[in-house]
């Protein structure tokens, strides 16, 4: 019944390389547009290379997820402004006819769909390596490295190390997801020598990993550590001073290193097409809350108008922040997860061991030495109608014990939100302008209602529920 | 209305110091008793010189609290077996009519009784400085080393000393009460020259203070610190690897240095004769129990055949092992504290948040690298019926959701102290073969039962619910 890790990798390779029909499909519309885009470049005078960069121009794209990526070297006398302005009315004439959207990331770029293909077109400077002027100026440099160290028949070992990651949730270095960008892929393949040797090769790993191609902190490993200061460091063979896995969230390394080590023992196609339990209808999400004896809360917010990469980050932060903040109030919390549909709203779940905590708490306040201090907490708390018990001593503190101000999660959520939109328990600035226009604060079996009418949360939910990678399968036991 | 301490000091002062009468009462018991021993001992040749030590040597006894403490220094060549049968048999004979009780410390000494006068005769050996034989071959210098020091003027400083010391229940190397020593009190007024001055002083004390009236360690006070590792230090001027204070607990320490400072801002005699309030009745107790909104259990075991020391040790050992295996099993423990009759009886009280813990934990497992722990704990775990939530991986671990094994306390306890005695949740091995011949569990409301039967628990339990030192009175404030 087992199958050999190999014998899994041909049957996917088979699944995921592009047909030959495909692959002229796509690189006829890149060429059509490269083509206009360059003579469009000439009519306005404009001195410019037009490129074909990423996965395509790499060979290293997966079937029916090809990416066109157009990037325009522009010379580093061009102003910001032609970017912004010049740069995109070009790129739209050139794409005439195609759906448009505007983007941004450092700068604006101009994506297009022509079907179920996307192109991007992408302006950048045209510099020397390491005196770059704009964040996409590495990538024509990224597109000649890989393309002069991959061998071509390592490229399926990229496609299979791409649907892996994207199997387990780790690939893409947005900010949503914090895991593998494409290049890095490429750079582990090219490092390791395949698809297995890498995952055997991630066995090895511990925080403060280094992988250093080019060698350029031989010798001084331990000042890259000190430099970087990342559990993963992947040095950019072109670019010394940048780690490539900087997005690379610890949880997505670990999720990378966990899947790899459970691959080799159980290997399985589940791990690069993952079957998805069906999601479960209302009521049973219901009964499954219910029947958990923790207790799970979720703030509802509008996060219309802000960009992936910023939604992602103050839903992050926010909920780190709230984590920490109940927790200072002796709530503990087990897990904290978010939802967006990065149009209008998002959601953040929070499971505590229980949202009503016993009445009393203990007050460590400060050694007996320090005079004022003491002072002021003796008189404060033994003028506190809270109080319950002491003041005493305790190893060399004055302690109380006092009823909690807050033994309620919900009640104190909701209070502290209504001030400030939340900002002083840890909700990000910009979420906390959404927060001051509304939001609801939902707990135990209510939370099942946001499933109606959230395209999508009804999934999250239940796997934010089971907890479980779905990779684990292969081990059977006990549903959870 | 307020006094000035200096007023304060010398109303107490009255009250303590001994009338002329009970001086020479006491000495002339004493006399006698330090007569016959001579000539007993001499009519059976024992070479031995017989002298008067302790408080009344040193003429620093309280009022109405004379003990007698009379010792025979024997010469170095007589034997243990000596002490042990010979000197009790001529210690007997010595204080015939009196009521007399055999006592063990490091070695066997004669308690009696001449109405309400302590008299202890207790053997030691005749040796120079530093070549100790016995733990009370000390005390004769001990005596000198006050009497030439400790000026006539100041006799009445270390009584204030000690009688304040006893008002705030920090007096007594005993192991009840891990406080100060006669002998250290003497000391440190020695030190400070007075008693007003030593409170003073102590606001200076913090963890690791260091007094050294020969200055034995002067210009290597570090070297004293790491040697002695204690918070405080108080070098015994007879001998300088010792150190006087080392049965002094940080509490103890924190208490006396705490009530100085009450004393010198809000004197009163109310430190020096603390009045206690009147202990509650049956039912209000129960009502402070019960609205109190902690969790109070009770653990009530026999202690018969165990010399105070011995048994206030185990207590103490026995209350923080158990308070430390129930916080492994996530129990909040607020406080805990340890009574007994020193006969018969003990009980140890805990008060937690709450006796009862949500039915979820959570569990967290090996880093993922970790390959044969992770291995154990993912089978383990994925086969258990109690998973709730998971295996996922938080940072670089694995992590379940589980529910708990022991949710309540009090159900924990009487399980794990019905196997062997508790002393894998921390019994002290002498309380543990207590434990397996019976022990009494209550909780909450119950526990005030036991108020019925133990002479002295009612008031003790009183004091451990209001939990605030009796000088902190002249405050005012919330009632605990």
């Amino acid at each position: 019944m087992l199958m050999e890790p190999e014998e899994v990798c041909s049957k996917v390779l088979e699944a995921i390389t592009p047909t030959p029909e495909e692959e002229e499909e796509v690189l006829s519309i890149a060429r059509s547009i490269m083509d206009k885009l360059r003579s469009l470049l000439a009519e306005e005078g404009v001195e410019a290379v037009v490129r074909l960069e990423g996965s395509l121009a790499k060979g290293t794209w997966l079937r029916g997820e090809a990416d066109v990526d157009i990037f325009v070297r522009l010379k580093p006398d061009v102003g910001r402004d032609f970017l912004k302005r010049e740069f995109m009315r070009i790129a739209r004439r050139a794409t005439e006819g195609y759906k448009q959207v505007e983007r941004y990331a450092e700068h604006p770029y101009l994506e297009c769909w022509a079907g179920g293909v996307r192109i991007n077109l992408v302006p950048c400077y045209d510099v020397e390596k390491g005196n770059w002027l704009s964040a996409t100026d590495r990538t024509p440099y990224h597109t000649d490295y890989v393309r002069e160290h991959l061998p071509e028949e390592l490229k399926g070992d990229v496609r299979l190390l791409k649907r892996f990651l994207k199997g387990i949730g780790a690939y893409g270095a947005e900010i949503k997801v914090g895991g593998f960008s494409g290049y890095l892929c490429e750079l582990l393949i090219i490092y390791y020598g395949g698809f297995l040797e890498a995952l055997r090769g991630s066995m090895a790993w511990r925080r403060g990993t280094l992988i250093d191609l080019e060698g350029y902190y031989r010798g001084r490993e331990d000042e890259a550590l000190e430099f970087f200061r990342h559990h993963l460091i992947v040095v950019d063979p072109v670019d010394p001073g940048r780690n490539v896995a900087a997005p690379v969230r610890l949880e997505k390394m670990c999720s990378f290193m966990a899947a790899a080590r459970e691959f080799l023992s159980r290997p399985s196609e589940d791990f690069f097409f993952p079957r998805r339990p069906a999601p479960p209808g209302q009521e049973e999400l219901k009964s499954m809350v219910r029947g958990r004896g923790t207790s799970i809360l979720a703030l509802r917010l509008h996060v219309g108008g802000l960009v992936p990469d910023v939604l992602w980050g103050q839903l992050h932060r926010t909920m780190r922040g709230l984590s920490g903040s109940l927790r200072e109030q002796g709530f503990r919390v087990l897990r904290a997860g978010a939802w967006s549909d990065e149009v209008a709203e998002a959601i953040i779940l929070f499971e505590l061991e229980a949202s009503e905590l016993p009445p009393v708490v203990k007050k460590v306040g400060p050694p007996v030495w320090a005079g004022e201090h003491v002072e002021r907490f003796l008189s404060k708390n033994m003028a506190d109608p809270r109080l319950v018990c002491g003041p005493y001593i305790e190893g060399d503190r004055w302690v109380v014990l006092v009823r909690r101000r807050w033994p309620d999660a919900v009640g104190f959520l909701k209070a502290k939100l209504s001030e400030h939109g939340g900002r002083g328990i840890g909700v990000a600035p910009l979420l906390a302008q959404r927060v001051e226009e509304g939001f609801e604060l939902l707990s135990g079996e209510e939370v099942v209602r946001l499933c109606r009418g959230a395209e999508g949360f009804r999934e999250f939910l239940a796997e934010f529920l089971r907890g479980r990678p779905t990779w684990l399968a292969g081990r059977g036991g006990q549903a959870p």
